[in-house]
């Protein structure tokens, strides 16, 4: 009888381990998990501190129980491991009470990611909170919650972005302008504090086209959510609680903050193993998702993988990575061979009431390192036929290679329904498959008034940036 | 100078007229329209009689003047062709007043579809209608409009459909289940109208998959629309006016009747001509849109086109296609060669609050004749992550060819609003591009809690179909 152990039960563990036990039932399937969540979706966790969603639990989409009972999978929460020996194939791990030796055929590391600590002075003051880990999630809604129930009495200097509300928490500071920082200023506007968010770059939501990132900078605007571009945060000042964040030129007065300026891979635990990293700092993998070492897998926030477009290996963390590459090693592990599937760096987010998605490679750098002589259109189309009485605009940005026409990537953003994520579907296939931008142009997409015009804004855009090949 | 004539001014026509003048402004560019209306959104007629949109000029994208005036195309509307002449290069057009010879380098034939007339008695009585052109829409606007402002106290018998209702005018029949009269029937239920839906074969939208189809005709069911199936429609009834339709088992009494069977290409011109028509009994075209006889195009509904996944010529008339290889002729005609591109066969249709589309082959049959040995399958999953507030359920069809793996065609209905349509736009790329499942369930595809689960059902559906296979 065979074992494969997992390190980390959220996205990538929980997959493999599921898929492997389903495949082959024979298989012994030991999870450790050093928290006592598994499985849960930190994705939603701006909405849980928003107030849409009740409970925590409701974040989970399988509890431990049933990955015990009903998966029948020796998950071990509260156990960390502190050690992998790949020459003995064990694993050793500590619990409160115990540390255990575990043996292992195969192994997979899912280990995931930490936050970035950013060269700020002040970060262990009280009122600073990061965002990643259901107990950040819960201590951020408990915030929320306090401030709403005493909210108003207690605050009689409103800053300029509150002064159109009829009742106004905060102000409260957010540093970091990716998703998390976009969507918690979404969920701390809706509980109506006055909101600050600072970028230390140009724009916020780098990854996206910069037609992209200005269009949702707009709207965060129209909000009245306060966006300090260019403006690198020094220090979170204060005595024991945070008072003021401070930068160059500016000292702004905030109850909270919450640090969001990315994350890094976990990958410490491999390192001593001998596990290899990759140039990106987090683990290296075949198309297997195999290590340097043999049986030993990596998926989720702790490993790169190579991007569909380029071929080289990126560092790019997200969901459905996880979830794919922890399935495909499932079933590898369970007997039948299974590639994990590149990245195109495909990612969505909502801010407020618009909707944004991004795929592929737009960066002009990137794509010139790889051999491409990049060009890059942005066009903005009606979301459905005109006449039609609902509707609004899709922005669309492609990122093509000039002499080829091969899509690289692309960029969409519209109002929250308009559907600017679902249409990005459409280019994701492109960006995989090689696609020119000719070919796109020809894609016989769906049309019907109420959903888009006839030819839909990907069709539009695709045929602007063929013109100007 | 080089002329281009184009017979018929609506989507395939205006296209190509307008690409090959802004392409070749030496272009002397004349088009021929039998009618008044050119380049109109016949697609948004249903929500014209809805009463969702307030005038027929708003389906008008560009208007006559700003084709003659902007474009400096010579647009004569009014101007029926009689006639086409390939030996001495000329055609015929016939106005009110006059008869024109005008000779022409390159020829676009663009003369559309005509309402298929159903084997059925009756179909000249007063309140029988079709709906093909702005005419048509016009007729049943006012039609709608007479019953709303005279409606309830004529109609003191109420069919059940009719009785939850607080208004209730009709009852009206609809014979026919595709899109127009999928279509119809919210237009007209949404001005409380009773209505009975007649339809021959066993489903309705038999284009899309048996469960899209089945989740459609249970929600028209949930909207009070009474649905026949299997039901020939053999008489309208009626004096001067029609009074009831009558099939084998039944007489419904009704008010009004909208036929709507499907259409036809218009093909006599062509065919009168020499031009060659393709098994499918439209017009044949190479992949640049030129039917057999030299300089002569043919686009729209008036043509066939080949299949992206079979390659056979079809007969599919839908607005993109008609739009796609207009500006592909008009391209051609100003000096750069230009393909068409194939048709998918994609659709999408609203009814109601369901949204559904469809995309490639589901047909066994015809699948099987283009040598694939098809499998289908039908996955229900949630539309958004399950604890996101909002949110429903799309269902996705895949048929893929078992032996490959290609992704052969796919069909998907959700909610309106939830994503269906959109998310087609991920099937038709693997359709064109050859894609097999296992490579379609590896897309990147974007992921946020608001959009969707973690796997989108689009790759749900993928992995359930691999794993079938």
């Amino acid at each position: 009888m065979s074992t494969l152990v997992v390190v980390g039960g959220d996205a990538a563990g929980m997959s493999a381990a599921s898929k492997a036990k389903r495949d082959d039932p024979e298989l012994d399937v030991v999870v450790f998990e050093q928290g006592e969540w598994v499985s849960y979706g930190a994705c939603g966790l701006p909405y849980y501190i928003k107030g849409e969603i009740q409970s925590l639990e409701d974040l989970v989409s399988v509890t431990p129980e049933e990955f015990r009972q009903e998966r029948d999978i020796d998950l071990r929460t509260g156990h960390e491991v502190v050690d992998i020996n790949p020459s003995n194939r064990t694993v050793t791990a500590r619990s409160d009470e115990r540390e255990v030796v575990q043996e292992y055929d195969h192994l997979l590391v899912a280990t995931g990611s930490e936050a970035v600590t950013p060269p700020i002075d002040g970060l262990d003051r009280t009122g600073v909170y990061t965002l990643g880990s259901m107990s950040d999630g819960k201590e951020l809604r408990e915030y929320v919650g306090r401030a709403r129930s005493t909210g108003d009495l207690q605050q009689p200097d409103r800053g300029p972005a509150c002064q159109f509300l009829e009742t106004c928490n905060g102000p409260v500071g957010i540093v970091g302008g990716g998703y998390i920082g976009v969507e918690m200023a979404e969920a701390l506007a809706a509980n109506d504090f006055e909101v600050h968010l600072f970028q230390r770059g140009d724009r916020i939501l780098k990854q996206f086209s910069t037609a992209t990132s200005e269009t949702v900078l707009d709207h965060l605007e129209e909000q009245d959510v306060a966006v300090y571009l260019n403006t690198e945060v020094r220090e979170l000042a204060g005595s024991d609680a945070v008072e003021a964040i401070v930068t160059k030129d500016d000292r702004v007065p905030v109850e909270m903050i919450l640090v969001g300026t990315g994350v890094r891979p976990r990958t410490n635990l491999a390192e001593d193993a001998g596990i290899e990293l990759g140039e990106t700092g987090a683990i290296a993998t075949d198309a297997y998702r195999e290590t340097n070492v043999p049986d030993v897998y990596a998926a989720g926030d702790c490993a790169e993988a190579e991007h569909v477009v380029t071929g080289d290996p990126m560092y790019i963390p997200l969901a459905l990575t996880a979830n794919r590459h922890g399935r495909a090693i499932g079933q590898t592990v369970a007997g039948k061979p299974t590639k994990g599937g590149g990245v195109a760096g495909t990612a969505a987010v909502k801010a407020f009431e618009v909707e944004a998605a991004r795929t592929g490679i737009l960066d002009h750098d990137t794509a010139q390192k790889a051999g491409f002589e990049p060009i890059t259109e942005t066009i903005r189309a009606k979301s459905r036929a005109g006449y039609y009485p609902e509707g609004g605009t899709v922005q669309v940005t492609l990122t093509v290679d000039g002499p080829s026409g091969r899509v690289l990537g692309g960029s969409l953003v519209s109002e929250y329904g308009e559907g600017a994520v679902h249409r990005s579907h459409a280019l994701v296939g492109a960006v995989s498959e090689g696609t020119t931008v000719d070919e796109l142009s020809n894609y016989d997409l769906a049309y019907a008034p109420p959903f888009n015009t006839t030819w839909d804004p990907v069709l539009t855009a695709a045929k602007v940036v063929d013109g100007t090949r």
